[in-house]
């Protein structure tokens, strides 16, 4: 047994879905856990019907063969459209590849540009799978630090002193909207970014996946609207905004035609075809309905309806007493620290314990590099929430010392 | 722009595709290429509608969220079903992995046991993606060489040989029947490798994605039925016998309840966690339909009719004068020799001039590591076939010195 498995594949993790086998176990049990660990919209908001037709259509003209390695040219051609529709970035189809959900995005910009021992800078808190996917590589992740007390805004100062102090890293890579935290970077902020990437010869990724659910008061800048002149690659991806996780289909885009961008694409494009195509028929079925009207209106009508759940998450987290989180701007995770100094070793108990107690299933902040803190996903109904949340409060009240 | 990329991701290579760009550049100017180069049925075969009805079922009952990481149960469950009626092999479906395609499948493998500079043995002839896999993740290739004149069986003698001077490798890697040379591995040469195995603590991976097009005269051997004492994984999945390719349905198969299989399947449980899952209304799909009498007819027929096509450009090419090919006994691929000395620096200038002058795409030789013979996917109409093995005759005789 001994080296048997691979040093690198025990950096793979996934804090969200780690307690999989004890929430089965528990509903075996007959126990109702209240899931609030997984992003996972379809679970509450029914499927659009455009897109099921979409999708049905796509199997009736027996869309069932091998993909174009990089996306078919239908799907490319629309997000090319879209892009140019939503932020007025004119993108070549030829610059987009077309993935296995931000996941395997994530895969191919680390196996193309990351061997093991090269560093990678990654905002934290972070979505866990960042982290792991270059972890598994050999890769290592220097933080930047988003802080709490400044509604989770990137330090830019911080991150300067640790860049002058360290060799080269390979590319900076955050969300906007965030996961966990719900931030949206303000303009400045991503300027400066990139101001900073330009100066150390960094690439900026930026994942957008949650970029159409973007709360009202807020306002959303992609990083195609302030990168104009350096390498970048935004992630994004259908799952979110056609409420159709399952579909598995993700999208990166490399706008910029500079040398980087272009050795980079060229990179992306051997690796997507070594696993040849990424779900053919789903690739039509939002090739022919994510530049309608239909589909915006439905965007428009989820946002809104997400906006209130989470808003509505946030004020209970807030009123809880027990927990505080900075409200979110986007995306729909609500991301509280934990106010009280309870009897556990570490959060990894805590969630456990709070699934065996009160079944309630939550991801443990450090799983997103910042302990003390839980990511609740809050796309249930309010009265769900409410319970959910009351029942994390009373847990906390027993347990605090 | 040096050291941007990384200097592993420059083993991503797809022989197989590389020619995408200079195809579609004729196909812009008005030529017919005949592409012979993608193991694709669906382009050839119409998706049988039974499957197609339960995907767009799937779909009416919203199978849009994301899937168990692991595979939907009710997958797991028709596969571990389907298993026991094959091979009578008793397989649990907690041991049983869904993957994005086979390629994924030997995504986790590697990183689930190879770091760099780990050696695993690799059938050769091989599929080009087992061994860019491995050398993305930094592993180095062992190859165990089959044998042209022994109907491409695998020499285990010359295999025992070069273990003995090695140090240890991770895994014993081949195929069942073989990608690209059609050949069914016989019982006793599977048992010699079992027991070679055993001696050299080497984990056996069979992919046996092709287990099901088994021609007549052929006797097929799953690994499950010779390798009982020890671990080892089938490769498997529905993209060729459901003719649905573009499903990327893949999976993954650890029988043995040893440490080892123990071992490997947590951590490729934890690998499926990190990109969440794979395409939903896929897997219930399959589920569905997978153990039904009508899809068994269905493969016996699809089975018979790529026989009978395989066959013909096997005899086409045999009697062309200047190539020479074993007889296939599965699969559906043709792999002749070169017999002539022709005026081209290596077969990647072959394959190219090919294309250019008599537009026909096929995939050297050199890509699965066994220059000087090319491979022909042979699942077109009999005339498409002569007419693809005529012209390819006509370019050998054309330029030979």
């Amino acid at each position: 047994m001994e080296n048997f498995l691979s040093r690198l594949g025990a950096y793979a993790s996934s804090p969200i879905r780690e307690e999989t086998g004890l929430v089965e176990l528990l509903e075996k049990e007959g126990k109702q856990v209240i899931r609030l660990n997984s992003g996972d919209p379809p679970k509450y908001f029914k499927t659009p019907n455009y897109i099921l037709h979409a999708y049905a259509n796509a199997l009736k003209q027996a869309k069932t063969f091998y993909a174009d390695s990089q996306g078919v040219p239908e799907l490319r051609a629309a997000i090319s459209k879209h892009y140019k529709q939503k932020y007025n970035l004119a993108i070549e189809p030829e610059r987009i590849v077309v993935t296995q959900g931000v996941s395997e995005a994530l895969y191919f910009l680390n196996a193309a540009l990351v061997d093991p021992k090269d560093a990678a800078i990654i905002e934290r808190p972070y979505y866990p799978s960042y982290v792991s996917f270059l972890n598994v590589l050999g890769g290592v992740s220097v933080f930047a630090d988003s802080v709490e007390a400044n509604q989770w805004q990137i330090d830019v100062e911080l991150l300067e002193k640790k860049l002058k102090e360290r060799r080269k890293a390979k590319y900076l890579l955050f969300s906007t909207p965030s996961n966990p935290t719900g931030a949206v970077r303000d303009k400045q902020t991503l300027e400066e970014l990139v101001e900073l990437a330009n100066e150390h010869d960094l690439l900026i990724v930026s994942d957008e996946i949650y970029d159409e659910l973007v709360f009202d008061k807020a306002k959303f800048t992609s990083i195609a609207q302030v990168a104009k002149g350096m390498p970048y690659v935004i992630l994004n991806g259908a799952s979110k905004t056609f409420d159709a996780t399952g579909f598995r289909i993700g999208y990166m885009l490399l706008p910029n035609t500079d040398k980087k961008s272009d050795a980079l694409l060229k990179r992306v494009v051997d690796l997507a075809r070594m696993r040849i195509s990424a779900n053919t028929p789903a690739q039509y079925a939002i090739a022919s309905t994510i530049n309608t009207k239909e589909h915006a209106a439905y965007v428009r009508k989820l946002s809104r309806e997400i906006q209130k759940r989470v808003m509505f998450a946030a004020r209970a987290v807030n009123k809880s007493g027990y927990m505080h989180a900075v409200e979110p701007n986007g995306a729909f995770y609500v991301f509280p620290k934990l106010d009280t100094q309870l009897g556990m070793k570490d959060d990894k108990e805590f969630s456990e314990m709070l699934l065996k107690e009160k079944y309630v299933w939550v991801t443990r902040g450090s799983g997103f590099g910042a302990p003390g803190h839980i990511r609740i996903v809050a796309l249930a109904k309010q009265s769900v929430l409410a319970e959910a949340i009351d029942r994390i409060a009373s847990f906390c009240k027993e347990h605090s010392r």
